[in-house]
């Protein structure tokens, strides 16, 4: 695969299988701290592989000992367009630069999914909630800490993905405490979905991002989108339309009759791709 | 109880105990595999046990080594009314003739019980979750498999159900790779409520169906259709006033103080029928 | 801290703790049942407590032997108003004097806790839902069983509360059967945080309490009210829009620049109170 993005400072792209995105967060020195340059390189990331075809998962780890530790107070950097405004102004530009970005890997055509090592709090943790499938580490943990740094514990949609990914019950201890927590009661709640040794974390999320990859590219797009569409679907009904319109498009493209060909002639079917 | 339906070819209707009926998908030959006729044959068990005022509860469970494949990819048949319009129109009424399965049974009056015996995928799987309660053999297998056919993982309201039932941590990651999971692994996310031994899953959901004939019917059936309503009610203040009014309406029967003479003389209630 | 409420007679309001208060329902020998006065008088709880600006969380356990029966079938009283009503305006009024008390504790300004000593079912079973978080003694014993007077599961938020916090799966086991079950389940679904030894369960909830004392007081109340709202919010673009809000709002009040100074200073911080 040829997917490569320059001019990179805060994190590293590279490809470790074929179709397969490793986004490395890359400040071991501030335990990757999330700063406004790296917001807008993971934006151009998302950019960048929802343009490319060839792309079928990205995966998220953090560089050194940790993967992330949250928002870097001491350089954080200014949102874009926030050089001429009012401080209040800027601080909500700064506020929605950080939350876009979530909204983006959200949306974003391919599916992400957070290899946790070490430290993952704060901003880390929101990224992790934003993507779609959360691996850990035997080291990782994990917390929503913004209230240790006096604001709400709403932020970056973590309000939002908490209690949807793991129930509001847990959600809401960890979020009115906002206590660290291991990865075994993460994984005990369904947050991750496996726990390894260290140093295996980015393998386990590899054989995962190879699962998705044996997939028919359309129609693993059409999953992720109308899925996290449905969670919020206004009732079963609502959900059943847009399913069923949703089939009906995948239809067109031929993967179907090639996965009836391939079970008969037991081999891997060859998807259309894009 | 004298329940029955007649003219069925492809799924079997039983009346295992009193008021508690027992649908079995009988085409062992295919693994239960789905078609146009079995569809439109559950849909008549809907609308009869609706109905009826002496059924219960409805257990649903598979014929042979399993409880179905999903759809019948070889002979799946055509919707109705798909006579004479176009392929995709056609296609269209066929996907929407399996949704609107899921949604009858989402909507029947009655407490439907998945009681699972071996393979239960794709549409074999929606048809599950559909129901309000599952229980599994320790064969049972599970997946949303539709991705393995080419077309999205939303099908039959797999996206609506799955993060509604267990939550979209493990939704999502189940969706996007498609992998099948094991009984334990149901159980463990609490997508089924107790695994048994092969051959015991239909009378541990028979209990349960005998918990429930224990309860006030209408209450019963009030307490399906407004607790479901209310998994998608806008705020805690919609879901109170619908509940309000609900309780209100339950209190004008009578088994109210029915409850409590029973209580006083030692005595199960003899609840109204509806 | 001075907090107290004169004229009491179901629950008894403590403070076991610097700006912690305890409400004990008061009424062991019948189990602590709620009657139309309780209500009342929890509700002054509520409307104390968020007006009491030192006042950072309520924890709320039962007199005796358990937490709570549920509603008073022998004594239960009449809503405020109902006196010269029809029955069944009478009876709706009842019905939504109870249910406007659980609204009230999710909206209440105070994260509030549950500690479940014993049985907690019916209307005390809702209460311990409308609370942010639960603990449970041992001998703690849980159910939905309005059903087994009579009328429908879905009562004082019970519908909306239970799926939300631990899935729809087995939210919708418990309310269509009734059945009572204990601590180690009931925490095995997350429902509750943990399990302790009888007699101990409000001091773990007090541990928590203290927790929630140590975090920005401002930016505690906005974790609560909008980690509530985002829940239901209508999709993860409107869940962002209100954490962005709340964060430049909370960060107004010079908490973050303590929060920065402690943190190079290695004390506790010194939080702006409300």
């Amino acid at each position: 695969m040829s997917f490569a993005i320059s001019d990179l400072s805060t994190i590293d792209v590279s490809a470790p299988d074929d179709d397969i995105v490793l986004v490395t967060l890359n400040r071991p020195d501030r335990l990757n701290a999330i700063t406004s340059t790296m917001i807008s390189e993971l934006e151009r990331v998302v950019a960048a592989v929802d343009l490319d075809p060839s792309v079928r998962a990205v995966i998220v780890t953090g560089a050194g000992r940790g993967f992330s530790a949250g928002l870097d107070l001491q350089s954080q950097g200014a949102a874009p367009g926030a050089d001429d405004v009012s401080p209040t102004v800027s601080g909500f530009m700064w506020q929605d630069h950080l939350a876009t970005l979530h909204e983006k890997i959200h949306r974003s055509r391919k599916p992400w999914i957070a290899a946790v090592n070490g430290p993952c709090v704060g901003g880390g943790f929101a990224m992790s909630l934003a993507c779609d499938i959360r691996f850990a580490a035997s080291s990782a943990t994990f917390g929503a800490v913004f209230l240790k740094v006096g604001v709400s514990n709403c932020d970056m949609g973590t309000s939002y993905f908490l209690p949807r990914l793991v129930g509001a019950s847990r959600s809401a201890e960890l979020m009115l405490t906002a206590r660290i927590f291991g990865a075994d009661e993460a994984e005990s709640m369904g947050l991750v979905i496996d726990v390894v040794d260290d140093g295996a974390v980015v393998d386990r999320a590899l054989e995962t991002a190879q699962l998705i990859r044996g997939n028919a590219p359309f129609a693993t797009w059409m999953t992720k989108e109308t899925m996290w569409q449905t969670v919020d679907a206004p009732s079963l009904r609502h959900a059943l339309d847009i399913e069923n319109r949703t089939q009906i498009m995948c239809s067109a493209n031929g993967d179907i009759a090639e996965a009836r060909a391939a079970f008969v002639e037991k081999r891997p079917p060859n998807w259309q791709g894009l």
